[in-house]
């Protein structure tokens, strides 16, 4: 006899689930889909309030000691690997999703030390997951965004972050008029600004890094007191935005050290 | 009346096209497909041999400057954009694509100098494109590729790339025996390494970067002369393969300087 016997998911609540793909869904139901074993380890061991998890019966019966960490009040539901896969986003997930609830927004915890990252309007959802990774290998606690910036809960977003979302602070904000009222050293990453090798990083700071396509707006580059940039030594007319910003927190920490 | 009036695309050589999204057709044709009018252009004033041009009548009327440079030789033809949005494999390409000659494997140009990367097995698109790319910004002229690693023509590859596929000699080589016989530094990114900013980068040398979820294979690992890492800050467990390449050529790089 299996003990983890859980109800089979209904076809209302999959038709929930398949809809938060969308943003406009993950709004209005304050609730998004994390797909993966490993992440929804790390979401069980964080605050996050999880409101189900739809697994496998194979899932369910090989995890035990995942299925020994499930909330007491927390659903769970069995679904075939066929309908898991059409609930979520990825080609490879088709052993168990969760669905968590949105967390209220909250502020930025002041003040900000060491280096916070500003994404002014980064489009790409992988880029934006990378680039969480990368403040997350490097210490960084804060990201702000501009409110042009991919939604955090895009599951491409989760997907690329590998986890990393649960341990860096991301806030959605007015960049310019935020920028402007902190008495901060504010650091763009511009084409034309100064190799960043020859920079004397402040010890606190913010590092922005802007839009693949069209870089920094005008009203944020107003309050960059600093540029910067990665210099070139061959022909590409550009680095991937999360690239310039690994390489760019690379120098800054380093230069802390 | 219009000067550009081209043959509408035949059903048969739509099927041709679309099949080269898939890596046995491109290799039984020795052909593949390119998306997009920047990466088009680069690629009419490159060494490649086009096969046909496919484009929206509206490409080809409002790019005169574009298609005064199509050789005699080459075909062009119509095609609808809710077609070619079915040809093409990406989201936002609806103008115009081309086919080009796969050219024939060339043996890497000897002696290697300065930085050359060698990648054993990158298996996502996105990070072998951007890997690409990264090369051709920090001035890296060839890539060494284990068989395992990704195709380059997939067109995910070639997206990613941003045209720097054009412009960076890439070789698949029995990678252990091909690093075996040269006679040069092997500098392995590994997380047991020496710390980057501690190494002492040689004037020439292989930066080996490993598979996204294994990383450097043993028979690879048996020929590295150096290991280096990248120092983490946070608590991240690693970083994007992509991202890891960029800032160790940022470091060698500057090492050089």
């Amino acid at each position: 006899m299996c003990l983890y016997m859980y109800p089979t998911l209904s076809k209302n609540k999959a038709t929930f689930i398949r809809q938060l793909g969308v943003k406009k869904h993950r709004l209005a139901q304050a609730a998004f889909v994390l797909e993966g074993k490993k992440g929804i380890e790390a979401l069980l061991s964080s605050d996050y309030t999880i409101k189900c998890i739809v697994g496998t019966s194979s899932f369910f019966f090989e995890n035990k000691n995942i299925v020994a960490t499930f909330p007491s009040t927390m659903e769970a539901f069995e679904a075939p690997k066929e309908l898991l896969s059409r609930l979520g986003s990825l080609v490879h997930n088709y052993q168990v999703l969760a669905v968590a609830a949105i967390p209220k927004p909250t502020e930025p915890h002041l003040p900000l030390m060491g280096v916070t990252l500003a994404l002014d309007g980064i489009q790409d959802p992988g880029n934006l997951g990378t680039i969480i990774r990368i403040a997350d290998w490097y210490g960084i606690r804060t990201i702000l965004c501009a409110q042009t910036t991919v939604d955090l809960y895009n599951p491409k977003v989760l997907q690329a972050s590998m986890g990393s979302f649960l341990k860096v602070d991301l806030h959605y904000v007015d960049l310019p008029g935020y920028l402007q009222n902190l008495n901060l050293p504010i650091v763009g990453a511009m084409l034309k600004g100064k190799r960043v090798g020859d920079f004397a990083f402040p010890d606190h700071g913010i590092l922005v890094i802007g839009n693949e396509s069209h870089g920094i707006q005008p009203a944020i580059q107003a309050v960059v007191t600093d540029a910067v940039c990665i210099p070139r030594y061959g022909t590409a007319n550009s680095l991937n935005a999360a690239v310039a910003t690994a390489v760019l927190c690379d120098h800054w920490k380093a230069a802390l050290c």
